[in-house]
Formats: structure tokens, sequence, C-alpha cells
């Protein structure tokens, strides 16, 4: 190691640790803080903010990552070394590129912004949150200008969460996706099937649930010498470093999906950053490879194992024999037609594995309009509710259930994340069908309750390289093939005509 | 406020906000951390430790702590601004008189000295740990010669944890202690009474020993929307700003004692972190006063009230309506005298309120010897049993129940803590003495659980001042008398001669 790699690693080290630090907060603040740390916490975490900011943006980092990165023609250039000096690099150029005012009106427009939100949603009233929105979208325009791009503003955004993702590239997969979707929804709801969840919103222990719940994710594979489970608002997983991947879940006593459906989902996100591999710990790379590829873990392990059929064979006796008073009388076909039921609805967050990714779409779509100055923001609770009719044949009553259910766009920042969420999907799809191709017995080892083969499969291609490769790279290195939307509409396609009988 | 001592506060509050983090990560360390977080922990602690290190002793705060103290001399000497500026720069002085070797030379001493300790606990050889014991002790020195001092070494060392305290005031103290205590220990030997403390030794339920000690300590004051109780393998408080100030517990089923007093001393720790003003939050005085002071405010609770008799009518009842099956029979004064009961033992922690300050004066006078080459370390072992046997009459049948039983000495830079123990007692005793002067009924108000007055009465005198006066400033102001003795050994001759029909 070279004595300039050498001090790279240590300027990593302490931006990781600082990194870490504002996660182990963070995490606390969920989890336990009393409701009199608020104020003291948001100090906190901003001091160690600044300096992760001041540690990351030094002039010292720039010009070492420049002359690394100007030597590195000679290392092996997917090997650890070339590869932390260029995704680092990369990094280091988005955080500098951004000009202080910007952060700075950023910063203040996502407070505004959120106060408003809130209010707005109190309210029902889209026009108080409307101005702020607009402000947002200048603000978003803004920073891609300052990022840069060729084409549209929209790649600069994007990005920043999927690295080497462009809105072209988008656009196509959503286009695939619509076509695939819409003929699909309008033949589940012509065939007249209507499963029967009302097993469901029986009375289930929450604290039955949670010890059940973790049984199961750490029979995935959920270390939990490396871990921990808790309750929060909103279930979430963290890293402090492989060895201390924690996950919050939440619990509901009258609705046995959403503690179940939860853990296994978070579990899928722990699972992936336990697996990066130690070689990596200590730099910025070590961390899931972006936004899609970690949602494609938390819906491989919630949708493509936890709600599929042959896995039932494992949990539905389980569930019976815990639940003997709900399900003694159930059978495993009927409970898995349950949870599986597919019902447009105006949420993102409660929506099924079909009708999910329209709600992306309509939100891709409304970025993009904002940002490149086609959108009335002003109206666009009005847009919003065309779209929902368009698209799922549902009309929000008021911009609480439309527009302003998300946090997302009360943040000046967070334009772009949106697509990392039907990414998951596709890549959670296209991962899995290359698995089960190279494991023909995939289906009969999920239905035992063993999960060793696939979990070792995901660790040996895709955990253990965290941030090395983006998710193109990965996908073309894992399966052969480009990223694409062939798998998850096949196995959507496949499963959906079985259950509604089309 | 100027522009510098604004920008000192801006620099102080950067500081005070890593201390913070650093509380956090330490907190979930011992009450959260599962076994894999270990290593990384210990990094972003390390790093978290040098950038405080870093901005703490940076010229820019040296160079403004001296142009504010110069200026100050216009400034009222007990007001904020005046005291923020020289405690700082006192604590300045302290960690810049250091050198780096030093500290490094510290560090290193004390990993090896820790691993040294836990093995020769492990052998019950002392003579593994002595050359470790030697080390630090020379080591130590070097501190205090670093930290300059004008009579004693020892001088240097505890005014880091008692600002203003010399080993000559200690000596003193130490001195009217032995004289009070061990003609006490004789006559309550000699007394041939012998309470029944066979009651707290049953079986206690675990979970409901702690509802129980978080129900007594939040009718203390504690309060529960700015903290909260869990627990961890030794019990502690810990601060992260007045509106989180967190405590642990530990309990055992079949010793009563253990859980309820353990909480009421935690409680009297936090409660005085609770109690710090707002007006100093964000600085490095908004902490308590000082290790033996803060030590007051855990015994003093525990203790002076916890332990007293007046309370004791309050409790009971309670403790016999949680545990009727072991309780019920009992009464109230037999109760109160199995929770009293004086016993010499070999082990400091599990000792009683009579005994405890000789097992600090033992260490104290061994420190001294060390540090001013009078002892002989390499047979430490041996002077240990021989002062055990005069100060308490008992002999240590290994060096694990003897010199090794505490970890303060694997350390190398702790030598000087030992005498805040005994401070806290002295220091409690002569507050509660001055409290009762001034609130007549308070007795009464203890045994009827009102305790919203002498909270309110050490919160006015004592918390909300932070570090803004040394100890025995503290102690003139509040009770018109410098610190002295006086008002402890009056308080425990007058309860163990009524306990011990003396």
């Amino acid at each position: 190691m070279s004595e300039k790699y050498g001090r790279l690693k240590a300027l990593l080290a302490e931006i990781y640790d600082l990194d870490k630090a504002i996660a182990i907060l963070t995490w606390d603040r969920e989890v336990n803080m009393p409701p009199g740390g608020v104020e003291g916490r948001a100090n906190q975490l901003a001091t160690l903010s600044r300096l992760r900011h001041a540690s990351f943006t030094s002039d010292e980092l720039g010009a070492l990552l420049d002359d690394l990165s100007s030597k590195s023609v000679d290392l092996d250039p997917d090997g650890d070394e070339a590869r932390i000096i260029s995704v680092t690099k990369r990094d280091y150029d988005i955080e500098r590129k951004q000009p202080a005012s910007l952060v700075e009106a950023v910063s203040r427009a996502s407070s505004a912004g959120l106060e408003a939100w809130a209010r707005a949603k109190e309210a029902k009233d889209f026009s108080i949150f409307a101005p702020h929105l607009k402000r947002n979208a200048e603000l978003s325009r803004e920073i891609a200008e300052a990022l840069g791009y060729t084409d549209r503003p929209y790649d600069a955004l994007v990005d920043r969460y999927e690295p080497g993702m462009t809105t072209a590239q988008l656009e196509t997969i959503f286009s695939e996706l619509k076509a695939a979707i819409l003929p699909l929804v309008e033949e589940i709801t012509a065939s007249g099937v209507q499963p029967d969840d009302s097993c469901l919103r029986l009375h289930y222990d929450p604290d039955v649930q949670i010890r059940f719940s973790l049984d199961i994710t750490t029979r995935f594979g959920y270390d939990l010498n490396r871990g921990r489970l808790d309750k929060s608002a909103h279930p979430f997983a963290t890293s402090f470093g492989a060895g201390d991947v924690r996950m919050t879940t939440r619990v509901q006593a009258d609705f046995l999906n959403r503690n179940l459906f939860a853990t296994m989902h978070e579990s899928g996100h722990a699972m992936y950053e336990q697996g990066i591999g130690p070689n990596l710990s200590g730099t910025l790379i070590a961390h899931g490879a972006s936004g899609g590829v970690h949602e494609s873990q938390s819906r491989l392990w919630e949708n493509l194992v936890g709600r599929s059929r042959p896995f039932q064979d494992f949990l539905f006796p389980r569930l019976q024999q815990t639940y003997p008073g709900q399900l003694a009388d159930m059978d495993v076909e009927t409970f898995y037609r349950a949870i599986n039921k597919v019902h447009p609805s105006l949420n993102r967050v409660e929506s099924d594995e079909v009708t999910y990714n329209l709600h992306i779409l309509l939100r891709f779509e409304l970025e993009n309009d904002m940002l490149e100055g086609r959108a009335n923001i002003d109206r666009l609770d009005e847009v919003w509710v065309e779209r929902m009719q368009k698209y799922l044949g549902v009309t929000p009553p008021d911009p609480v259930q439309g527009v302003l259910q998300d946090i997302h766009w009360s943040y000046a920042g967070e334009f772009g994340t949106f697509p990392s969420y039907t990414l998951g999907n596709v890549i959670g799809a296209q991962l899995f069908a290359q698995a089960r191709k190279e494991m023909p017995d995939l289906d009969t080892q999920i239905a035992s309750g063993q999960f060793g083969d696939l979990l070792g499969w995901l660790q040996t291609n895709l955990y253990q390289h965290g941030r090395k490769f983006t998710p193109n790279e990965l996908l073309q290195r894992i399966t052969g093939q480009p990223l694409g939307t062939q798998a998850w509409v096949s196995y959507v396609r496949g499963k959906y005509t079985q259950i509604y009988n089309l």
C-alpha cells in the first residue's frame, strides 16, 4: 500500500466513523430518545454533519484523490484499491460541486417545506404547500445545474442515488412496466376473483408477532450477534458497520401483514449490510451499491421469498401453531392468496406488488415535469388526481391521500429518489431469476426453510462488493444481462395469472 | 455578547456536542450493542475523542481564552460569562499541559495495564499486575509534573477531579474521619446487636423490582420526559444534555438492595444533570461541579434520604404491598435496621455507610505512597492485607478480593479519583444538614413521600450552577461554612447509635 493510499484510507476512516456516529444518534432518536432530547439531538447531529462535510470536502482529500486517480491506471480496475479511489472521487466531486450557498438554501427550504407540508396535511389544503414545492423544484434544478448533465436535468439528480443510471433508461423501464401492468390489472379486475383476506385482520398479540417475525428473519440469516430488532414509528434498517446492523419494525394488533412483511423487508436491507466485505470496512464503499440495489434485497426477501408459494409451506404451519385460534381452520392456499391480494389503492406504501410501480411512475413523471417547467405546480393536486384515475382507477378524496402523502418533496434535495423503489422491484426479480437458474432446487429449499444457499449466493455475488460496482455493472456481472424489466414482468404475470385464474 | 465571546461559545458548542455524541455511543455500548459491535464502536469512539481533543486544544481557542480572560476583570466574577471563561481556561490548560507523547504513553500503558489486571485476577496472582502498576504510578507522577503543583504531586492529580482541593485538605478530612469511624466500628462490634437482614435475601421478581425502583425515583423527581432507565452490567447515569439524562441499573433476584439502592443512587446523579441551568447548555460547565459533588447527590438520595428512618414510613408500606409474600409479616423498624446493617467487608462497593470511607482512606494513602516513592509496589498486595486488618479487621483471602478489586489502577491516568467517593459522603451530609436546617419539616415531608421542596432546594442552590463554582466555593455559598467532616460524623454517629443501642 502506497503512503498516499494509506493516507487516503486514514482520511476515509474518519468520515466513515462520523457517518456511523450519525447513524447511531439517528437510530437512538427513533428508538429510545425521550421527548426532552429533541433539541439537543438536533444540535449533535448538525455538529457531526458539519464535521463530516468539512472532513469530506477538504482540499487535502481532493488533492490525494486527483493524484491517486491519475496513477490508478496500473491497478486492477475491478480491485478494491481502484474502486475505492474512483467511487470516492465520484462522491467527492458531487459534494464539492454544490456551492455552500446552495447547500444552505436547500437546508433552509427543507425546514420551511417540512413545516408547510405538515401544516398543509393538517388543513387538507395543498395551496399551503404549493409555493414550497415550487421552491424545492427550483432548487432541484439548481442542484442539477451545479452537478452537471449532458441530456436531462433529472440525470444529475438520479445519478446521486443510482450511479450510472439515466433518465432515458428509467423512461424505458417505466414504459415497459406500464405496458405490462395496466393490462394485467385490467385482467385481474375482470377476473371477478376476490381473495378473502379477512384472516389477516383478526387480533394477533403484538409481542408474539414480533418474536415470530424475528424468528423468521434469523432463519433467513439475519445475525443477531451483529444486530438487534426494536420498534419504531417507521421501520428502517441501519448499519454501524458490518458487526452491528440493526433493524426496526412496527406492529399492528389487528393486521398480521404489518409486522411480518415489514420485518422481512428490513431484514433484506440488514443482511445486505451484514454481508459487506470486511476488506471494505472503514471506506465509503462499505455500503449497499445504490438505493435501488438496496431495495432489491428488501423486496427480494419480503416478496420473492416471503410472499412466494413455496415459502408458505414453511411459514404457514408455523403461523398456525403460533396462532391456533385465528388460523387453525385456514388452509395454506387461501393464506397465500390473502397475502397477495391485488387492490389498487390510494397510498403507495400500502399498495400491492402489481400496482406499486404505478405509484412510482406517477412520481417520476411529475418530478420531471416540475424540473423541466412543464408542470403547473399550483394545481399539482389536480394533476395527481387525474393520473391516479388514469393509472390506478382510484380517486383521492383529499390531497392528504393524494399529492401530500409522501414526505419526500418537503425536502428540497430529494428529487430523484423515487425511482429507486421501482428499480428495487426490477433488480430483485432479475437477481432472483438468476439465483433460481443457478440453484434449480431453490423452491424446494425455501419450502423447507433452508435459506443458506440463497443467502450465500447473494453474499458472494452481491453483498460483499458494497459500492464497488454500479447497478448496471452488477446486473451484467451477476446475470450476464443488462438491467431489464423482463424478469419482473414474467414473475408478476406468472404469479398473478395463477392466483387470479387468468 | 462580544464577538469574541460569541466565537468562544460556538467553539465550545462543537466540543459539547462531541462530548454528548461520545456519551451516547458509550451508553449504547453498555445498554444495546450486540457483541459484533465491539471493534467498530472502539473505532468510532477513538475518532470522536480525537476530534474532540483537536477542537479543544486548538490555538484559536487558546488565544480566545487568553484574550477574554484578560478582559474579564470588568465582568461579574460569579456571573455565567466570567465563569465560563475561567473554568474553560482551566480545563484548556490541563489539556494542553500534557504533551502528546505523555498522552500516548498513558493510553498504551492503560491498554496493557487493563489486560494484565484481568489476567492477574484470573490467575489470582498480583505479580502479573505489579509491573504495570509501577509503570502507571510513574506515569501518574509524570502527569503531576506536567500539570505542575506547589506542594505535593497528588495535588495536581486530584485537582483535575476536585478543582481547588489539595492533598493537605484531604489528609485532614481522612484523619478526622478515621478518628470518628474506628471507635464507632468498635462500639458497634462490641454492642452485640446483629440486625436480621434475611428479609432482603428472599426472591424478588426482577421486573417488579425495576418498575418499583423507577416509580420511587420518579417520585423523587427524576423526569422521564427527559430520561429513561435501562439495565446494564454496572449501573451509571449519563447526560446527553439536560433534556436527555439516562440512568441504568442492575437487578438481583435474591437481593432486594441491589436494584433499589443502585437506582436511587443513579437518580441522584441524573437529577443533578437534569437540573443544570439551560443558560449553561452548550458549554463545558454544563455538568456537575466535580466528582465529589456529583457523588454527594447520588449518596444524598441513596443514603440520607433512601436509607433514612423517615423515608421508610413511605417506602416500606409500598414494598409490603408490592411483595406481600415476602414482607407482610415484617415491621418497618426491622426493615430499617436490615438495610443499615454494618458489616466490615473486603469489598469497597459492597460496604456499608460507616466503613465505606475506610476503603477510600486506604486507597488514598497507597496512591500517595506510590506517587512519592514510599511504596514497595511489588509487595503492595501484602501492604493491602495489613491495612485492611488494621482499619477493617478483615483479611482478604486472595489479591482478587484485595488489591486487585478495583479496575481504577489499571488506567495510568486515573490516580486521584478515589477521594471523590469520600468527598461525596462528606459533602452530601453537609448539604443535607443545611437543607434540614432551612426546612424544619423535611423529615415529615420525606415520611409522606413529598420530595419537591428538597429537590427544589438542591436545584436552586446546587444543580443549576453546574461547574460554575468549585466544591469548596459551593459549600461556603450554600452552608456558610467551609467543607468539613462534622456533619457527616454527627449524622453517622447519631444514626448508628440509635440502630445499635450504643
